[in-house]
């Protein structure tokens, strides 16, 4: 391992960390502090976490004598690592004003100067190289939260203020109007990582599946498309719906996505740029797996399994729209199979794989302890930074939520 | 298709529904009423909605001008088909006082006569004699329900009265002290079944799954290994812990399975003839999936997928024990591998199977519309009717759930 | 006092007891065991509390050696006695099947025949007649909880089951058409009871009170003048109600009375005999203080106080309807004002009287400790047994319930 | 009336504005926005709802097409006020982070200048004085929630800020050692106001109340002699408790005044200056109504009524210390029998005068729609504006509330 590759790093490290920024520009300091509902998180805790992550598991263990920058960051910025502390309830990030924006911005500038200096300083070994690496990806994990839980919390406000005007929700002029079917055969794939360089604990190992001949859609299901199944009494109909998913439409209300409301005959949507029409040629986002699967089984049609999706649709993926193209920094560019564009519920709910071995100590908690309840993602969506995005990857979700951008790809049984 | 089918499937229908009585003799009136959590129902509902379901899906379908027999036995006694009509909230099933208990007694004789007569006049067609399969395999659900949920009833009474002194919670005397391991090679396995006979949608249909090469006990965890569990400080350490397990372990302060008390330095359970000693041979029960996982993980194991299992236990179930000889209406008989004491949880979610179909209509709710936020469970208890157990059964419940008859199989990668 | 002074007590202690009995005739053994809120309890319960008073107050305190005659006792049936015992949880009344119904009237009669015993043993001494007394009007209380309770738990039942063709809801064919006013003069009254014989603790004492001159109604509101308060927008006008008040009627969509529908343009309400047409010209009941109050301000009067009522038709009380006319134990008789009918909300909150005393121990905490977040009701209804009304008696229940007999009757400023 | 007048309400209106935003000076802007529990609101809202109180009630009614300067205000900073529109949810309010705190404190000026405006160029009339007089009392009263509400705000976080090192909690250096009782003689009392210049409604009219003879305290009771009613079991033994109190002290697990803990064997407390040993010689606050009327049993004593209060106390009240004096500007000067440091808890439930009138239109809902379940204080903390303290002034806060500054005086029957 050359020292070169720690260059690298410490430039990949230094842009992600700019691009953190850049998202929370538009937004007012008081944007950085409300949490709107548990499931969301405010943009200053996000900010802080991240950081503090780089703190606890680099700079404190490889810097002899290093204090905590900010008294009190293990206590409030600690998500959910039990094996470090008793982590500050979730529920009440939203209450905390102190440290102010302003120290946590000084906070992020100070632990990226220890970063520099020890990644200046340091030999390069395979363990610091992960774990900065590590740092890396869950920093951008939180990147998309920043966006999708700062949507939310704007959404509540009856002004319905903007994020920015630069942003946009999609960068998606349009899906073609034809959706076709794309076919595999049945039999033993290969599926998972053993990526030497860098993947989650929970995209290993490369392992074999037994699938069915299926077909999978060219592309995730249009607004138009959704429209239909509301039309057609998909809200209505409990036939349609998973057990909980019918409860969830009763009791929460649901008669559209997310975000949509009709106004004068049209469907609208609150969006990073203010309430618009709905474009009827995008991907439909913001719904759950409930309605993914109702929408599904309305269709004639299923989700595909997590594996199916990996199999048609891993190469694609790089290809795919991401982040950087979505907030205007790099031109924009289409993947075939338009996967990019929205996370896409698959009928995978989420389990380790085969023979996976689960890390000790408090990293082993990171993806692995939440394997219950959820359902599986795959692909990534316009808020996704494009390093993020892997063919592998695993994201995943309860059933019922719907503040990500969550959208539908239909598969079928040959 | 030979009208003796039809007399023998009489026969069972007649048999089974005697079965349900037997488990209700010891109750008094008022035992029948209550419903101390929303999960479990009171024993008169479970009597009156195994009826009833006779009486929707082949009474009604069958006789002209059927009548139901009690007013608003629709609006009552309706579990969860939506597509039949609104059920009645499934929380206040504890609230409602009429019909009688003696009511509902004379409803089920009069079904049974109904019955009787409908079976003695059919001429015997292919979905008479279904209906009449997935109708007593219904009922022996609600048969092993009618115990669990009667146990959890009684037992939030502080004077912790006896269900019944005939009765007995297990059938066991022993396990063996030594747990060896059986292994098994990696490949392509059958699992499912295409049952011609019977067999619920959610085991259907067989089909090819991949295995990587692993070793499953030769028995059930036992109430003495647990204890170390418990001893080594196992609800105190949250690294074993799933995130909702620990969750759960701190809101309802779980310190050892349902039903356990400590009193003078010995763990004692709630059973159903009383508040007994633990008996450290037996096969530990009423443990969720999280303190199932838990287990295996602070045991350096795993638990089985549910294909692991079919896989190596499927033939041992059909010795197993069952609800007629915990009973003592038959004589007792152990399976060389123990299953059949108690619902061994697997690391599988519920799901669909490859392929699988969904029924249409109301019957198409039956097992298909709860596939998410569940995990399978294989095996069959000692309150599991015999011939409802299946090599192929998957039974299934939240993880959290702790009030069947759920105990714990290790499994290891080789 | 004279040993004939515990013999007619004796004699009303049984008349009392078999009131209770009588009460119940009509109940199926289910009926005793629900509780369909919190606010309720299973008249199982009523007819073991009201019995286990005697035995805990008076036969343990009297009898050496006395016990128990069913264990935990104290753990179940006592409601609130924090200094006697941890009482059992209220919300989980409904669950405890045991003791059984019959189990709990051969329990009564056990204490009836001790308490015989003792009585005709006894010197007749102030404390017992006071604790017999005592007993007596507190199990006269849970007579009228009997009836309330109980048509509550009948009402959650879809198929509203009749309580008892017998029973009437209320004694009356009509009041008179027009209502008037009766003046009162400004000055110093006198409220309150020195009682020598019996009355509760918070009736006492006898005290000076200045009021201003006011009128008040001859007679309470009628279900005919309430329709108008609806058909007036009385539910939907925020101006006419406290705000509490305006908060209940959003949340828990009220919109009429406890138990009315409206079905076919005509109000029904569900009574103890079924589901009948409104009585226009019967007093309006099952409303809350927040309807009370808001339908005075709408019809431009207020409640009278509590005071103001005392001073007004504490005479009239005496001759009011109660219990045993509604049961049709005695012939039906009216009261000039027409008090007995419903229990009146006046517009004072439940507090002590000045140089109240609260007495010390268990029996202390009889009313005084509820002293808080209640209003006061006055006159008693057709459920309240003749011998339990009083001129000077304080019913009292928080301002958003419903289930008792809660009527209105006006008053003004002259 | 002369134009003199006006110019004096003006001056007294732009320094009672300033007095606003010298409370909040000290905070970030991020404790603008947080509302930790429903109880409280963010010092933004109480900034611009204040400021709509005027744009609303004077701005709009007196100026020909006059337009909030604010879009959305009616909406997000209407309190209450349901016949002018729908309020934006009470629990939602610290989810809004637009307007900006800049947009809001310009939103303030732009009000002031729009009220200096029509104020130099208003003729002079009944009406505008006392709308001007109800807008300055109502921002007043919203000044000592400012305190009240940001001090719980930052009590959430385990960090502790400090809100202000120049404010002080209490101005007080010492209450006396010893407590002495002032006699007053039964009889017929005159209390409340008919103040023909400015009253809150609940203040009116004057009139006459029976007393009996009775002794209050010259002074509210210290933190040493709380400390004995903890060391004393107070907070463990049921017979001091009303009924919910009780309940209270289970459920949220009191041990101690609010702000409390113990650390070291000593007592400390939060404060806006830090967490701070406790000052013996204090008077004890931030207890709920539970808790002063538990300690005054326990100290074998009872709570004054209100009018008790009034008639012994009223005089006294002008001297007292107030917010002005607490953040230092004015001297320090103290009143004979301490009133004005704590608002004192009575006896008194929250209700109407007698003869009292309920003003109509929105102002009606002033005061007289909380009129239930709610229990008077008297006399004004040392975070009451000096102008706001009135010898008949009625402030109420539910039973169980300790948030605001709440204290004990002790009061006994002669």
């Amino acid at each position: 391992m050359a020292v070169t590759e720690l260059e690298i790093l410490k430039k990949r490290f230094m842009a992600m960390r700019k691009l953190s920024e850049k998202i929370v520009e538009p937004l007012e300091k008081e944007d950085y502090v409300v949490q709107a509902v548990e499931d969301v998180s405010p943009p200053k805790w996000h900010l802080a976490h991240t950081t503090w992550f780089f703190e606890e598991f680099i700079l404190k263990q490889r810097i002899e004598g290093y204090e905590y920058y900010l008294k009190d960051a293990r206590k409030l910025f600690n998500s959910y690592y039990e094996t470090i502390s008793r982590p500050f309830p979730r529920s009440m990030r939203g209450l905390i004003t102190r440290p102010t924006v302003d120290e946590i911005k000084t906070y992020r500038r100070q632990v990226d100067k220890n970063m520099e200096k020890l990644l200046d300083s340091s030999a390069p070994d395979k363990e610091l190289v992960h774990l900065m690496e590590l740092g890396i990806q869950h920093e951008q994990q939180h990147q998309e939260l920043l966006i999708t839980d700062t949507k939310f919390n704007l959404s509540v406000n009856p002004s319905e203020p903007v994020y920015s005007s630069q942003f946009r929700d999609s960068p998606i002029t349009g899906l073609p109007e034809i959706m076709n079917w794309i076919p595999f055969d049945e039999g033993v794939i290969t599926v998972g990582t053993n990526d030497e360089y860098f993947s989650f604990d929970n995209e290993q190992p490369e392992h074999r599946h037994y699938v069915y001949s299926y077909k999978i859609a060219d592309r995730p299901v249009s607004n138009r498309e959704f429209i239909q199944f509301i039309n057609d009494g998909g809200y209505e109909t409990p036939d349609y719906w998973l057990s909980d998913g019918w409860a969830a439409v009763k009791q929460e209300n649901w008669k559209a996505p997310l975000y949509w409301e009709k106004s004068g005959g049209k469907w609208t949507h609150f969006s990073l740029t203010g309430r618009k029409n709905i474009n009827l040629d995008a991907p439909v986002q913001h719904v759950s797996y409930f309605e993914a699967d109702a929408y599904a089984r309305w269709a004639g049609a299923r989700l595909p399994t997590e594996f199916e999706w990996e199999n048609a649709l891993k190469e694609d993926v790089s290809d795919g729209c991401c982040l950087e193209q979505t907030i205007g920094l790099e031109n924009s560019q289409l993947s075939n199979l338009h996967t990019g564009y929205v996370w896409e519920w698959t009928a995978s709910p989420y389990v380790a794989y085969p023979q996976a071995a689960r890390p000790e100590g408090a990293l082993g908690e990171y993806n692995m302890k939440f394997m219950n309840s959820q359902m599986v993602l795959r692909g990534g969506s316009a808020f996704t930074p494009k390093t993020h995005i892997r063919g592998t990857y695993r994201n995943f979700f309860p059933p019922e939520k719907r503040w990500q951008c969550m959208g539908i790809r239909l598969a079928a049984n040959v």
